[in-house]
């Protein structure tokens, strides 16, 4: 069967967005419809993986318990295997392909092996995620600059983040991943100058129908984020700018459970 | 004829995405489709407004040679009084809407005076810019922070951005709208403490057809951009990742105007 497929392979990194299924790229959506297999993360939805053809292979490359159950080389060579055989591959990443996703490794390594790739973005959560719940990464008078961070290598012993120079060289910093080393991240931040007061807000499930936010300040985001049990995957945002969505939030929430309205009306235009 | 419209008017606050319009999201598309006004920005490619059913208002709000031919009051008021005639308003945002660019200011004022509204993130040039020269934002090894400045108000008198901590904070700095002051800002980079051979690269129209993209250092880039007729719409991006996009590059570019071949290989197995 794969010796009749015409064409050359190719592998296609894409974004699958922060969350929400519908938040993935008109032109994601179209190379999904037309995968022969399709490689995939943890947190991709099922509404995505049911895109690609019923035919298509889908396999799942998903960390277990916080560990890559399949490597990084693994996948590596499982990519190019499939691009050989002639196959369309889609590497299905949560978010952006080229932020906190691997994607620069997995291009290189493409591109050692002489195997065609194209990279398509994706909507990251570090800004979906505070968006949903009416966070901007900037605001007129409040923020004209926005960091990115990953939190889950954040500790005493291995952390890759420079703490000290963050802390207050951005007005709003997102902290992707940061439920398992909260406590040390805020302890990070307020040890090297941001004060105790600054606004901080915590959004689980960003997007999704399943979204919970909690909004506080450094001072009390650990234990608020404890008693409203939020758990990964989540971002945390620090910034003034938590204060415009803790007035945004609840019209944000409730227009998006009214969602229908605008299919509704043209139903009824229609009629 | 606007009395006979049922249901009651909304805003959409949708991200356009970074210039392919293939890149526009699925919910973004589908809201766009249904709309009754499409209130857009300069940068909106043509093809997206041509999503917009025929029977659509469609009004451009850009600003012209760096000023607000409309200034955002007006287009706050422009919102509300469409929305009030009970029309589906969608405010078409090059980018993302709460990323520069004023989104937080127009949800904040449709909640003041109480219309419905909805954000749908768009993908921001901040990240697709770079990617599309083959820059990740993040890489292992060579970066894991990022940051997001405007560039468009970098000069000596009025600057937003304390480039005195930022110049050094994180590993990859990418920076919008820095045509205008490039000069400027790479100097500020220089002189707080960023070294001359960090590797920096410029983008114009990333994404686009029409996309084109130097490489260099910080002790070359003004000359290089220069030289290259570098003009906006373009996004600089200062830190090692640059050294992944030069060897990406060239795979990328030939593989996005090989584009087509997914599509004729689908139709060759029809055939």
């Amino acid at each position: 069967m794969e010796l009749l497929k015409s064409g050359k392979g190719k592998v296609f990194l894409v974004g699958a967005g922060p969350g929400d299924p519908e938040l993935i790229t008109l032109k994601g959506a179209r190379i999904l419809r037309q995968a022969d297999v399709v490689v995939y993360d943890r947190l991709v939805h099922r509404d995505l993986l049911d895109m690609s053809p019923s035919s298509a292979e889908r396999i799942s490359v998903a960390k277990k318990g916080g560990h890559y159950s399949f490597p990084q080389q693994q996948i590596h060579q499982l990519l190019v295997q499939k691009a050989r055989q002639g196959l369309q591959v889609v590497r299905l990443k949560g978010g952006d392909p080229f932020l906190f996703g691997r994607g620069g490794e997995e291009a290189l390594y493409l591109l050692e092996h002489g195997v065609p790739f194209e990279v398509v973005p994706g909507i990251t959560s570090a800004l979906a995620a505070p968006a949903s719940a009416g966070v901007p990464a900037t605001h007129r008078g409040f923020a004209s600059s926005v960091a990115f961070v990953t939190g889950h290598q954040a500790d005493a012993t291995s952390d890759p983040v420079d703490w000290r120079v963050l802390a207050t060289a951005v007005d709003t910093l997102v902290v992707l991943m940061p439920v398992k080393n909260l406590r040390w991240i805020v302890s990070q931040l307020v040890l090297h100058g941001r004060s105790l007061d600054t606004p901080a807000a915590m959004i689980q499930w960003g997007t999704r129908e399943e979204q919970r936010q909690v909004f506080s300040d450094l001072k009390n985001i650990v234990s608020a984020a404890h008693r409203e049990s939020i758990q990964s995957p989540a971002v945390l945002v620090v910034g003034r700018v938590v204060e415009v969505g803790q007035q945004l939030v609840d019209q944000l929430v409730s227009a998006r459970s009214s969602g229908a309205l605008l299919q509704q009306r043209s139903i009824e235009q229609m009629a």
